[in-house]
């Protein structure tokens, strides 16, 4: 499971602020937590601060890639920002993300053919949200058949069944999960990624319905997740669920992760 | 979910002490506990004082009945215990377990017709334990036509997938979580039940694991479990688990459990 921590959002109100200050201690400080915590990826998204966003990016990518050994996840709605953020970065990105929304298709596609980064696929297009697994996997395949016209490599390829708030509708997280199954079932090769946090949306204890949609998407197959690697029980339920899923052979890493809990703990 | 009270066991020191020193308040103590936490039934098991456990069943049964209105879980790898405990007990309990171990089967078909429990039939016969989900299948398929040869009412009958310690095989998890689905797919009128602890055996953290594997069992369709309801995070992952199953209309049980979560520990 490939995890991409989520912290460096300017949808969170402290790391606004400190992109607004230029807060470099801060921003540094939440990337070196989280890759501490196990994070593989960064996401990076600062459209919050939409007229600075260019310049923002520009300036942030290059500042955590000084201090950290990771590539990032560059995440904007904006296609400019984007270009930006894959220009100024070293090794290869995530690029979140792209969807079947032709200015947006039009937009990407010369980018990730110039900078190949790993590419999250939201399963969804001009028409809105697909509302049933089998819509969800039919957009799937077509941004799959897309890709393959352009000639891009699709083992890069992560699609997202997109994760939806449980608050506003109850079978937002067994449509996820049923669509999640679905794609692993009939696009066997397809790798699929998922931001976990958006099903909790709105609602009390946020941390334990992430993590409890985290271990429902593991034993389901997902093969990325972009959540919070600084909750602790967040990750502790991804490796037991990793441990039950059979994914983990001789709970070596299960065991690893308790063990070295522990000894933080005590010291 | 039916859920099934596990701590009134022999198996447990303090469980055992009470028993030997004929402890009551501390015994009616346990019941009351798994009552208020939620429990729909209690497990009853005294085999480990396998010298007085007819007169102990015997005795145990009708002092909690005294003090709790909740039906009980008649738990003995004894049949004539079994039989005691189904005599003295008030209601429709649960027996269990049936196998398919001649004895075992020959012994419990009388009292099952005699009595009419709900029945943990376990999916294993003289040959041992099943090492897959088809050999699973076949068991619990074996069970099916055995019971409806002799005429007992199927809808009244709780599968055990049986979970193993992840500790022991690295893919208990998985087997139990596929053999479950798959007895849910094949078998779609059979109930199932299964005994959550014994994945964590031997292992740190098994509040942990036993959380998580029930997180997915009531993805995968699970309709009856025992564990230990005084686990305050076990049953906030139950109701979690069930609002992200899409088995929670409008997510009105997991906003109702938060609430009294808090107002308990506010008062």
């Amino acid at each position: 499971m490939i995890i991409i921590g989520e912290r460096l959002n300017s949808s969170r109100k402290a790391i606004r602020l400190a992109l607004e200050n230029r807060d470099e201690d801060f921003l540094i400080k939440e990337a070196l937590n989280q890759v501490k915590a196990g994070a593989h990826y960064l996401d990076i998204n600062v459209s919050a601060l939409a007229e600075q966003e260019i310049e923002l990016m520009k300036w942030l990518v290059p500042l955590i890639q000084s201090r950290i050994d990771l590539p990032l996840s560059i995440d904007s709605p904006n296609p400019e920002v984007l270009a930006v953020g894959l220009a100024v970065h070293r090794g290869r990105p995530f690029l979140n993300s792209l969807t079947l929304e032709k200015n947006r298709w039009t937009a990407l596609i010369p980018l990730i053919k110039e900078y190949k980064p790993l590419v999250i696929a939201l399963c969804l297009d001009e028409s809105g949200l697909p509302d049933s697994p089998e819509k969800t996997l039919e957009l799937a395949q077509r941004i799959r058949e897309g890709l393959e016209r352009e000639g891009i490599d699709i083992t890069s390829v992560y699609f997202d069944p997109l994760v939806r708030p449980v608050g506003i509708n109850f079978k937002a997280g067994v449509l996820f999960i049923q669509s999640l199954r679905l794609i692993k079932l009939k696009l066997p090769d397809a790798k699929t990624v998922a931001g976990i946090s958006n099903v909790s949306f709105g609602l009390p204890r946020r941390s334990l319905l992430n993590r409890t949609l985290l271990a429902l998407a593991v034993e389901a197959g997902l093969d990325a997740a972009i959540f919070d690697p600084c909750d602790g029980e967040m990750m502790a339920t991804l490796k037991a669920a990793q441990a039950l899923a059979g994914q983990d052979s001789y709970l070596k890493n299960f065991l690893k992760f308790i063990r070295e809990k522990k000894s933080e703990s005590q010291g």
